[in-house]
């Protein structure tokens, strides 16, 4: 299957979660066995060999995708979660987000200093908070390899703001 | 490696997310690749030949043995999330909690009539949460084949509440 294939299982939702943005639903993939089990496997090859010693993912939706790479890929799995959910000693950063902000939270003991890390999200916007994610793992020394995302919203710019780091992505709207 | 071993490999964390709970702390099983992958495949083993069609899980913690199941069995995914997440049409069931109530959501078409269905988290307390997905599983039409956890808290008798359905764990408290 071309990776252009893939859009034909994404739903696209107008005025969600308010109007003015097209949301791009990951739902009609993800209970399509071949086609999850597909997704997974391309993102996953591309890091065979990479020696990447934890997946972190952002809750929720990115522990769809983190869980199982952290798996294909013989890694630990890292979850980064919002304030009060995480039970032992975090590190936090509060964020700007379009309206307001927001606390991201991760276990201070998750990563050691130089492991290499793979960021794992469903989708790529604006790209502010991978880079708080990003800033968390490397506060405990984390080397990150690459970003990956399944869906990648290129006109907003989110791979410029990741600039550091290299990032990939299947779908690209 | 023996079932009681992983018991090693939870952190345990007394009054989390307030006083008087111990809290079972997964991230120290999920960050070591070896405990996590055997996990994994002990509890996926265990339906392969049983023609899972979806894997049903909620949010958050959920997702993450949720996926990699479905990625390992074949199986579809399907999200519950909490109202206002799901950007299609949902069927919303709210339930009691402990304190007050909260209120769970799955897309319509998340699943066919008879399709078979595995519902899937990380741990069994009350149930009162595991309830309500099931409901809206069957609402749908689902045929639950079983709910598994990572972890089950026998004292508080959650395996009676889904009395109903078969109920496998692997670590039991």
């Amino acid at each position: 299957m071309g990776k252009d294939n893939f859009k034909r299982y994404i739903r696209s939702i107008p005025d969600f979660p308010r109007k003015g943005i097209l949301f791009r639903d990951i739902t009609t993939l993800l209970k399509r066995p071949k086609i999850f089990k597909k997704a997974v496997d391309i993102l996953s090859h591309r890091y065979v060999g990479k020696k990447i010693d934890r997946v972190v993912s952002v809750e929720a939706r990115g522990f769809i995708f983190g869980s199982v790479l952290a798996y294909k890929l013989n890694a630990g799995f890292v979850p980064v979660r919002k304030k009060g959910k995480l039970p032992a000693e975090t590190l936090e950063l509060t964020y700007s987000l379009e309206y307001g902000e927001d606390t991201l939270t991760i276990h201070k003991d998750a990563l050691k200093k130089g492991e290499r890390v793979l960021i794992v999200d469903d989708l790529l916007a604006t790209g502010g908070t991978i880079k708080a994610v990003s800033e968390l793992v490397e506060r405990l020394g984390g080397k990150i390899i690459e970003c990956v995302f399944l869906i990648e919203l290129t006109s907003l710019r989110g791979r410029e703001r990741l600039g550091k780091y290299p990032v990939f992505s299947l779908i690209k709207y």
